[in-house]
């Protein structure tokens, strides 16, 4: 098969958009709200921050001072409604736990949601995450870069045109040493604020990543999960889970609070191979190495920041009623699956979705 | 750490050998006997091939004659000692199923072995093609190339080093169509001659390389395996299990005889890590990325064919009595963990070893 291999990639997705921008309220300003979502809100096309939240009054007035946002808002400012008029949507960065009471107070003020990845610390909140979103009639994103990312886009349309003809076997692999980044005090590792560890921050990557670009979801996981050091008490340091597909599909996946960085995703199909390393790093440079019968193809093309094309993309669906890929559903579904995951590692079975 | 790259790898077990050659009798002559293991007997510097064995005579002596053996032997007339004192060891490379008895009539005759992986079809004749050669009191080894590629024990050198730090999760994959090369008519996916499929004939490579480079044995498998087109039935098409090593390290290994070529390795370490890739192929180039927090490193060193290697350190092994690490019971543990792997696909159950 001939590749079409493009020197930049466009947005797939691209159409006229009237009434932007879509104005936010961004609620929660950790590290990657201040340094990666909201540069990128200013960055975007239909995208402008309005409103900015925190628990810290001092942090969100300079916060708000910093991207120009006519309101910062306490929590509790924000779940009563004030400053409302002057945003049309809700983006969620707080830790998991945090996002149903968030969501909750957008439903009610009738605002679309765009919600970080995992959608919530357990399944059974996620799935009153969803619930409410569907009761008020707001639209639900769930915010996973990867599928916005005009190289895995693109990865997902090759597969999808048969490129390496059915797939077979993926491999996924996202690992760091989350302790340099803020020693083991964080909530990424506190069990009840983010619901697991290295799994539920940086496993839904290529647990996403595998469904998207196979356009299927697991029927079945076997999984194993491990802390050794004490500041990974109660949560996974170490994970390895295999999903398995439907057509006999396996994705083997492995994530890590505490090992070198790693961020490779592979597809091997029956006709060809398609690997992107590195991938799932907000920096990471999506080499893509295509191998078929006719030869191997590695692709540099140049890609925008994810996270300005996520803003539009949902600024895109919102404004122009667009199907929104990512919706609440498709979050659920990673959510029971890491659960799932957790089951198969502490019974030793395989789990069946 | 500073890394110590050889700009060519030297055999690290070199010694004085004397009484070479050691004199070999072939048994079995199929296509990786006739292209690999019997050019790579004459390419070394203490092995010579001086009786070749086949279920064909008029094979038999064709082969004899290309690769000036002195005996061209049948399968019944090696059972019966002919010519056996033109020979001092038996590398054995037919069938799977088949090496027992092989193995057993070079034990009677007091020869030293080298035998191809697995070492039989079932854990069962494994232990009884152990048993005999100890009882014997002859030397057996389990013809694992990747521990004797130089490249491949450099990588382990480097592991044991601390160069990644604590090893903390492995990929290994290992696929390629193997219809293509001889059609659905083959003994690798008859499972009464293989003892399986894709998981006995490649599975095995990442499987041993994880035991041989972590120096460790798994002490659990979770695995699944599938076959979807008629010509694999009964055999595994395809295979992914997940090993489980001490010290909560994690092996994510796939196999498949019915996708395009992949062949990798990779260990992520709490400081570093190592690819190698390709790796598992008689002809793979073995390029080796070396990922420190000191920066990266591309190795591609000259390697010399590790099937000579692998003649040259069974022969000095067996000359001047060295170790032989991948010995009997070393072989005998993996058919062990494939059989492990069966179960947990069958049953779903996490299978301790």
């Amino acid at each position: 098969m001939e590749l079409d291999i493009p020197t930049r990639f466009e947005r797939d997705w691209d159409r006229t958009v009237e009434d932007a921008p879509l104005r936010f309220a961004v609620v929660g300003l950790g590290g990657f709200a201040r340094n990666t979502a909201l540069p990128a809100i200013a960055d975007s096309d239909y995208c402008e921050t309005t409103a900015v939240v925190s628990g810290s009054p001092e942090k969100a007035d300079r916060v708000a001072d910093e991207f120009d946002a006519a309101y910062a808002l306490t929590y509790d400012e924000y779940a009563d409604g004030v400053g409302a008029d002057a945003y049309d949507a809700v983006y969620v960065v707080t830790p998991n736990a945090l996002h149903l009471p968030h969501v909750e107070t957008a439903a009610e003020l009738e605002k679309d949601v765009l919600c970080e990845k995992p959608l919530e610390a357990t399944a059974d909140r996620a799935e009153r995450l969803v619930a409410v979103c569907e009761d008020a009639g707001v639209s639900l994103m769930t915010a996973y870069r990867m599928q916005t990312a005009r190289s895995v886009r693109w990865v997902r349309r090759l597969i999808d045109d048969g490129v390496v003809g059915d797939p077979v076997q993926v491999h996924g692999e996202f690992s760091f040493r989350l302790l340099e980044q803020g020693g083991p005090d964080q909530w990424r590792i506190d069990s009840d604020l983010a619901g697991g560890g290295a799994l539920m921050d940086i496993g839904v990557y290529p647990m996403n990543t595998a469904r998207y670009v196979l356009d299927a979801d697991p029927v079945a996981v076997r999984a194993t999960s491990h802390a050794t050091q004490p500041a990974f008490d109660g949560v996974d340091e170490h994970v390895a889970f295999q999903l398995e597909f439907p057509d006999a599909v396996t994705a083997s996946c492995t994530a890590s609070f505490n090992a070198a960085s790693a961020s490779r995703f592979a597809v091997t199909g029956t006709e060809g191979r398609i690997v992107v390393d590195s991938i799932f790093g907000v920096d990471d440079e999506r080499r893509i190495t295509v191998e078929t019968d006719g030869g191997r193809t590695v692709v540099d093309a140049a890609a925008p920041n994810e996270v300005t094309e996520e803003f539009d993309y949902f600024a895109t669906a919102v404004l122009t009623e667009m199907d929104l890929e990512p919706d609440g559903r498709h979050g659920l579904t990673d959510v029971r699956t890491a659960e799932a995951v957790y089951e198969s590692s502490e019974t030793g079975t395989r789990v069946e979705l």
